[in-house]
């Protein structure tokens, strides 16, 4: 395709939705990326821009001028425009806000001064509010003269002198309402507000219980200073559920076209963090190294122990994890979760231990089974109690539970399986 | 506060929203949920049952007669009526249809016809459909004259006579343009359809991708069959998105409400199939068996190998399956990818090789430090490799590449670092 042929490929990408188009570049290699946009310049509209992964944008971006760049900024709604320029770094921001319209630019840096993956960041300031005393014709009329106003908006505001929201309409109530209503009569008074400096991970949460489609964002002070529609949340939403599984593996964002020495950095972190707690399990094993150079056999069954411990943690904090993060487990139902998954692990190392121990017993001595099997049920339990008080541990110590809670479960259920199993075997005499 | 206070708890339970509500029997347990439902009857609405999860509503459901859910059903839209009753068992959906009047009972037998998680199921019948001939003043007098329309929507559906949607309205459109202007010229031609049958997971990708707000669901012949609405869809894409993070620990649903049978069951047989894997590793170190008791050192380093392996093959296959999870790992960039992972992984193997290879060599044997040293990046290496290419490989087979992926790389990295381990020993003539 890219193999020279820049007509074909301008034809072939045309149809396309600039979701897709977006899409196409993201598959490409940096240097196809830019053979393909100047082949199709006038279809890299504002939209395509606006969907592409923040990696690859901020590629592309920073091969063009700070005049091209301003241009696009320009054609884009402001939260998009913040998008693309906050992930500059701090000279190029400058350049870029430099080439841009006064108005424009003032908008961005009013932005840009909220506090990074705020509300204020995301929010869009193009939105329509009203005064209470319309009627629905009222509205109707003002809506259909302004040229100035948005094009696309699910909800109007309505605002008291001060611009403080008072209530909210949906279009579709609205239009539903003859027009000698009074907007008071067809306004809800309940409403979600969204403060500006509020995380977005909040807001996303927000929008979910609510079932919202559009929110007011206010100041401090309770006025109206802009809008979020769920369409810019939706991504929010999924990204915030989906990290939980990379933050949890240690894989930092996790993002395909993130650089590779950010991949690097983020992850031999918690390789080292691993090793320090592998060397804590192996401290353990040698504290039993006479024991396993008499009866090899523990050497043999030991790692079994540990891995049926680590995966029973990981589990139990998977659930954890992901029911603190939509905000399921709170302090009044953490006993009651503790006390389920000590009854799930007692379950699930019973049956396990029943397996191990009757394997154990066939193919080596019946006492060393029995010892396999106390091992087992001991470190399944101590696994599913630690994989719910690690990351409730972390979160109520105002951390991300999803973060660190796996380096310390592991640790435990590593160190507890040798524990467990040397030790029961030592007391039992076996090798004496 | 249930000490036998029914009409303080009402008090307090009146001002709050739905969902809230919904939350605050969620907290409870379920004795008490039964006493604080029978303590505020008036104030269960539809709206707090349709945002009950899914197992509290089914356990709650079931304690109630077929009439009275009959009654709580009728009230609210398709979409949350089938929700309520698909759960229910089947003697218990018969019961509770025949309660319900001819009509309702036909809407819900019909989208209980499509199948599990798919568009059909998720769709609300509700929906305003228009001719493309009409006017934006027809449009704005049919909905002010129309009592049965629903109250809540975001856009109109154009369609032709035979009931296929050729155009879409956004309500901010209608309302900004003339009253003599014909739909014809305001709707967008293009619109993402979405087949009845279409699974949930691709529904939830499409209204991200596009930035949906609502879309038609049509029929295999095209017909407009109802309408998807965003709100209904965010819970899907947190749902999808974070069960990533559980069906990769084996922890199937993962709900904190599940029942503790059901948890038990999906969890012991990941761990069941973990200990088959674990036996394999154990084979292996039993083939070094006389390696070991020469050099008990290699039971107490072993364990190191295997655990930052495994640790580095999760962090890779989480960001697999987050890419394949997002459609940004296709078939026409996986090489990349795995190019891309190689060098990730090699240049942790050789940082974790160099720590873990200088510390073996101060407190054992230069020697030994060099094998660990090598054996680390070997397995770093493979695990790399394996992170991608097993959830890579499920998904072409057609499966879920996060729900086995985490038993096969595991069982890799187990198995390789204590063969690389134990094997480079025995080949340096460390055990001889």
């Amino acid at each position: 395709l890219e193999a020279g042929d820049e007509g074909l490929a301008y034809e072939l990408v045309e149809p396309l939705h600039p979701a897709d188009i977006a899409d196409l570049f993201e598959l490409l290699d940096p240097r196809e990326r830019r053979d393909l946009a100047s082949a199709i310049t006038d279809l890299m509209s504002s939209e395509v821009v606006s969907e592409l992964n923040d990696y690859v944008r901020e590629d592309m971006m920073e091969a063009l001028p700070a005049a091209a760049v301003a241009e696009i900024a320009e054609q884009l709604e402001t939260d998009d425009a913040v998008q693309l320029i906050e992930d500059l770094d701090d000279a190029d921001q400058r350049a870029v806000l430099a080439e841009m319209e006064p108005e424009d630019r003032a908008a961005i840096e009013s932005a840009l001064s909220y506090p990074d993956e705020s509300a204020g960041r995301l929010m869009q300031r193009e939105l329509v509010s009203v005064p209470e005393h319309l009627t629905v014709g009222d509205l109707i009329d003002y809506l259909r003269d302004n040229e100035d106003l948005p094009t696309e908006f699910f909800e109007v505001f309505v605002v008291d002198h001060r611009n403080h929201p008072v209530g909210t309409c949906l279009l579709s109530w609205v239009l539903r309402a003859p027009r000698h209503i009074a907007l008071a009569d067809v306004m809800k008074r309940e409403q979600t507000l969204i403060p500006v400096e509020m995380d977005q991970e909040e807001v996303a949460l927000r929008f979910q219980k609510y079932a919202l489609i559009s929110a007011a964002v206010v100041d401090e002070n309770g006025r109206l200073v802009g809008q979020l529609t769920v369409d810019d949340i939706v991504h929010i939403i999924s990204e915030e559920a989906g990290e939980d599984a990379l933050l949890m593996s240690g894989a930092g964002e996790g993002d395909i076209n993130e650089p590779l020495r950010d991949a690097y950095s983020a992850r031999v972190r918690w390789l080292v963090a691993n090793l320090g707690t592998a060397l804590v399990a192996s401290l353990i094993i040698a504290a039993f190294g006479a024991a396993i150079e008499k009866l090899v056999a523990l050497a043999i069954l030991m790692p079994i122990v540990a891995s049926i411990g680590g995966n029973a943690g990981t589990q139990t904090m998977a659930v954890t994890v992901r029911a603190i993060a939509t905000n399921q487990l709170t302090r009044s139902n953490t006993k009651r979760m503790l006390w389920r998954e000590f009854r799930v692990a007692f379950l699930n190392g019973v049956t396990i231990a029943v397996l191990i121990g009757l394997a154990t017993a066939a193919i080596f001595t019946p006492m060393l089974g029995v010892v396999i099997a106390l091992a087992m049920v001991i470190n399944v339990v101590v696994a599913g109690l630690a994989g719910v008080m690690v990351p409730v541990a972390f979160d109520r110590l105002g951390q991300d539970p999803a973060v660190a809670s796996s380096v310390f479960v592991t640790m435990i259920t590593d160190s507890m399986g040798f524990f467990a199993f040397l030790g029961l075997a030592v007391a039992a005499g076996l090798a004496a």
